[in-house]
């Protein structure tokens, strides 16, 4: 009861905040960026919160498909019309897609606005709102163009949750179990995450396990090192996600459906590789098996992913380079896998 | 003598260091960025001092107009179809135009790789190549989108400017006297500058005041501050150039062009306001007509030119923010000014 009520404490002060930023007139005016879902489910829910009255709305299409270049020409074409300038704020209040090319705009009209982060989705809330990586895609490619640029904060609230579906809401997932792997927290670990109810324990999941990734970047916001084992599930993952998007045998499979996939087999390189114990990994496989579907994949989808991921942003000259656990589960950077093995990845992943 | 041989030499340097670090394999890959104009006459100059052999050439058409929107696209698609990764180096070899693409392109291509700058123009070696301020114009408002991201380094090498028209050349002096009001050292205020001979003492002229805006971009890099102080000339400068773009009454002016006319305006407004000593804006427009047109100006022109003013990103809420000199030619940012002042103004430059 009283971890509740301090649960909603806090909610309530992160709003607070925000109005009085925006009362003390440090902003110009307030823009609030949204997509067709935002607009209609949680508009509403964010403006009683907030109280806040005045501000512009813009509405930009849902979907990854839409995290482009055109959407963003279409965004500075409406903070223009409405005369924003370096004092304005906007406040991107959806999911992933919508945090990441909310950041990106804001971070390049007129050299940079600020901007806050109100996640909507799980996945927002435990990683794509954190962590100041902004952008869109390009030619099919996620994340192409963008820039490193940190919200001015963000705002965590559960209640949007409510308005996702069991699909939507357990889309956050896969990050939350690559955050378990990458604490040395006897309290976050993936043992402990397992024993936690994955509906009634949410407002402390989403508090400690973004606390994780913050850490990480908080000592590299550039990705030039350490922030590097946040990419751990991310190698497979990634080019599994586009190419999922890029090919006809494959249903559209959502950043963590992709990432599910890319944390097993890569857990199970690393056991393959470091002796990272099999048993996490079979643990892994079977908790996340309950909630995400197998995703089916023939000889030649595997090597088309192969070949995406040699032109993943983070390999150079063609090499692909993995984060693998080693036998004590700590994290590797920059590690070389050959084929046969991550064959034999998928191979584990499928039987 | 011995100081041409001390120029010589510097600029050897500046080249064996980017010759070094591209050999060390720090970078996967190099680019070339030019336009139509550099590609033919700089290039070969800079490959033949450089020793570069092996690189990508992208080349984008030249002027103000292209630097848009559709260009940064075009050259993100080159990099892509070459696959330059985050190991890869963006060679910008032009103008102030190439160099706030060129340095948008990079700092945004997979949330930015390094860049070069090596500024084939006067105005580009003693202001737009340095200090950070990279971007694109879009709605004909210039640098509407753009990040703050500084280049690698600078190489500054008068050789290029061989092969510049007298009044591309010139184009650079408008930023040359800006920067000579906005030091406190004897030796490079505006008295001395004038003393100088505007071509033979080149090499001298630009490593001295392109040292000038870097100290100051230094202390302020996102131009919170301090920074605004190179804004002399500009609230007025950037506005006539922004005009003479969308309106048909008046010639496209080069960005000296305008700037000349807002240093002259601004100055005798500092004198109105501040009794900034007229016998020195006198002497800067006796100067300056001597290599620049005067720009023949109607009250509806001034009437636009003022519109557009309160638009520019620098101000805020659709007040006119100006950097003016007090009487002892200290610079004083944010300081408003009355529609009949600047009207007043333009009648002194025009009489």
């Amino acid at each position: 009861m009283r971890k509740s009520n301090q649960n909603k404490l806090m909610k309530k002060d992160q709003y607070s905040l925000l109005k009085e930023k925006i009362k003390s007139k440090e902003f110009n005016s307030v823009f609030v960026l949204l997509d067709e879902n935002t607009d209609k489910y949680c508009l509403e829910i964010f403006i009683n919160k907030s109280g806040i009255n005045t501000y512009n709305k813009i509405v930009i299409k849902s979907g990854e498909e839409n995290k482009n270049i055109d959407t963003c020409i279409s965004i500075w074409k409406e903070l223009n019309s409405h005369k924003a300038d370096r004092k304005s704020l906007i406040i991107n209040l959806g999911g992933g897609v919508l945090t990441d090319i909310g950041g990106f705009v804001a971070s390049t009209y007129l050299r940079g606005i600020e901007f806050v982060n109100v996640p909507t989705t799980l996945l927002g809330m435990v990683d794509a709102a954190h962590g100041g990586k902004t952008g869109i895609d390009f030619l099919s490619l996620k994340n192409q163009i963008g820039v490193f640029s940190m919200p001015m904060y963000v705002i965590l609230d559960s209640d949007y949750l409510k308005t996702l579906s069991k699909q939507e809401y357990l889309n956050g997932y896969a990050e939350i179990f690559k955050h378990s792997f990458l604490t040395n927290s006897t309290d976050l670990n993936f043992d402990s995450l397992i024993k936690l109810d994955f509906f009634s324990d949410i407002d402390f999941i989403i508090n400690k396990y973004s606390h994780i990734k913050n850490k990480i970047v908080k000592v590299d916001k550039h990705e030039s090192n350490i922030r590097k084992i946040l990419n751990l599930g991310h190698t497979i993952g990634h080019a599994l996600e586009s190419y999922s998007y890029l090919s006809n045998n494959l249903n559209e499979l959502k950043h963590g459906e992709a990432i599910i996939v890319g944390l097993i087999t890569e857990l199970y390189i690393s056991n393959q590789l470091n002796n990272f114990p099999l048993k996490k990994v079979d643990k892994l496989k079977e908790v996340s098996l309950k909630y995400f579907d197998k995703i089916r994949l023939t000889d030649s989808d595997l090597e088309a992913i192969y070949d995406l991921m040699t032109f993943d942003k983070k390999n150079n000259k063609g090499s692909v380079n993995f984060v693998l656990l080693d036998k004590s589960g700590k994290p590797l950077i920059d590690q070389k896998v050959d084929n046969d093995i991550y064959i034999k990845a998928f191979a584990y992943y499928s039987e």
